[in-house]
């Protein structure tokens, strides 16, 4: 059996996870291979053993964090997912979250705004689905939705979305500073890739329920995507809050870079259990009394 | 390996399952053994292997149950919890719903209510946390709080309790027509595992977040508590949505037989996988277009 590596080790090694996936400057999405697997070269098999892993550890975190939002902390953290249909947001939402308990989770889909949302703010409904205090939240798309599909679109100009930047980053710092860790994920699959998913869902009649005859406009427009992406990716990633681009033909390192980069935002929260609010002999006495 | 029962064999063990969780005229809680796990006399061991199994069922059917709210079905199925502190609630959120995705479920704590709360009806915020189409929910506590607790702090005269269970059945009818399954679960502990539980809760700096000094206030008044469970049991367990009540000493029963009663309402909607609302053949060839 495998010694435990310590804290340290494990830290360093989703470091260089995370180095692995940082948005560098002149990247483009086009040129990432999406059936990579930076920083683990282990393959499929101890990729999966590993996330059994993580997950333990992530369960473990998750409880703490749960325990400090029940006692008055503020800490939160939020996985932003964007990705095209088929990139695979449902598995990490299935498959990375489900290694922890449900009660400390916090899942918002985001879809097409309805007519309620659209007489607010972009992010009036984005607040609304914040995750609370002591949870993780997962964001299926996002507020980078109002910049993706009207850049792919051609519908808002430059200075329409350079306003959506600005209010995007404000709105990221407020989170921050409130307590909550965002980490910002795109996950990326090939032309390939995405067909072969499509043509899949529309040959299972289990499957078709996932299949819209949208999906199949969007593919067409993919290079607009691809540079709208671009332009999200080299705008919103600051200190703060950066992006990390998980190449996601292969569902299972999908998982795990995305597991190591959330179990990686819970490790910085450094949490403890919470003390006691009470005095814990005074409690024994009161308890052993109703023996 | 076993033979893998056919679904009429398994809905038979699982009728015979809830037969014996159901509420008998004249029951009276504080009679029963919360160390018994009626209907399953395999143990410990083989019950883990059965919920693992089961878990597997219930995780097809909960995606079925998704796609058809996804395509504009109305089912839903909502688990209403009740039990004392340490009865189990958070063992079976976490463990049961833990065993499907996520994304298909919707839970809800309710904890004492808020002066907002306060301001309206007392189902206004059960309404407000009822499961979308298509998900599971759990509600821990529920609107029968709002019997329980001012029966058994003796806070309500007899006409307002009346008033509330009839407001709770013609709720609970109206769901139930609306598309939604209910299922009961009263999740019962004895008065020494409850001080066991108390107990560890006060010993383990990893759990004292879990107590509050509250939790010996209640204990302190179990039987006016029994009292009320013994009124909410008897008078609404109707057709439309029985009573369940689990003996919880044993956290695997609690588990296994809050599952089979939650698989039992999924077998029951008898949902197939929805039908394609678009022309698979057209989609296919536009697909193919864009290879």
């Amino acid at each position: 059996m495998a010694k435990t590596p310590s804290d340290d080790e494990v830290r360093a090694r989703l470091d260089a996870v995370a180095y692995g996936l940082a948005v560098t400057p002149g990247f483009r999405i086009a040129d990432l291979d999406a059936a990579s697997t930076p920083s683990f070269d282990a393959g499929r098999t101890e990729g999966e053993k590993l996330l059994a892993r993580m997950g333990e550890r992530m369960s473990d975190l998750q409880e703490r964090l749960y325990a400090h939002g029940r006692t008055g902390g503020n800490r939160s953290v939020l996985l932003v997912l964007q990705g095209l249909d088929t990139a695979g947001k449902g598995g990490i939402a299935r498959h990375v979250l489900g290694l922890v308990d449900p009660q400390g989770v916090s899942l918002k889909a985001f879809g097409r705004p309805t007519p309620e949302e659209l007489e607010h703010d972009f992010l009036w409904r984005i607040r609304k689905a914040l995750p609370p205090a002591g949870r993780i939240g997962l964001f299926d798309r996002s507020h980078y939705e109002d910049i993706l599909v009207p850049h792919a679109a051609g519908t808002a100009d430059a200075d329409e979305l350079t306003a959506r930047f600005d209010a995007i980053e404000q709105f990221e710092r407020e989170l921050v500073a409130g307590g909550t860790t965002i980490v910002k994920v795109a996950l990326w699959v090939s032309r390939d890739e995405q067909y072969a998913r499509l043509r899949e869902r529309l040959e299972r009649p289990d499957k078709h329920w996932k299949y819209s005859p949208n999906d199949v406009d969007v593919r067409l427009a993919r290079p607009a995507y691809e540079a709208a992406y671009d332009e999200v990716l080299a705008r919103s990633s600051y200190d703060i809050a950066p992006w990390y681009v998980v190449p996601a033909d292969r569902k299972w390192f999908a998982r795990l870079a995305t597991s190591a980069l959330l179990l990686r935002a819970l490790l910085d929260l450094g949490l403890g259990w919470p003390e006691p609010t009470f005095d814990v002999t005074t409690e024994l006495a009161r308890l052993d009394a109703t023996r």
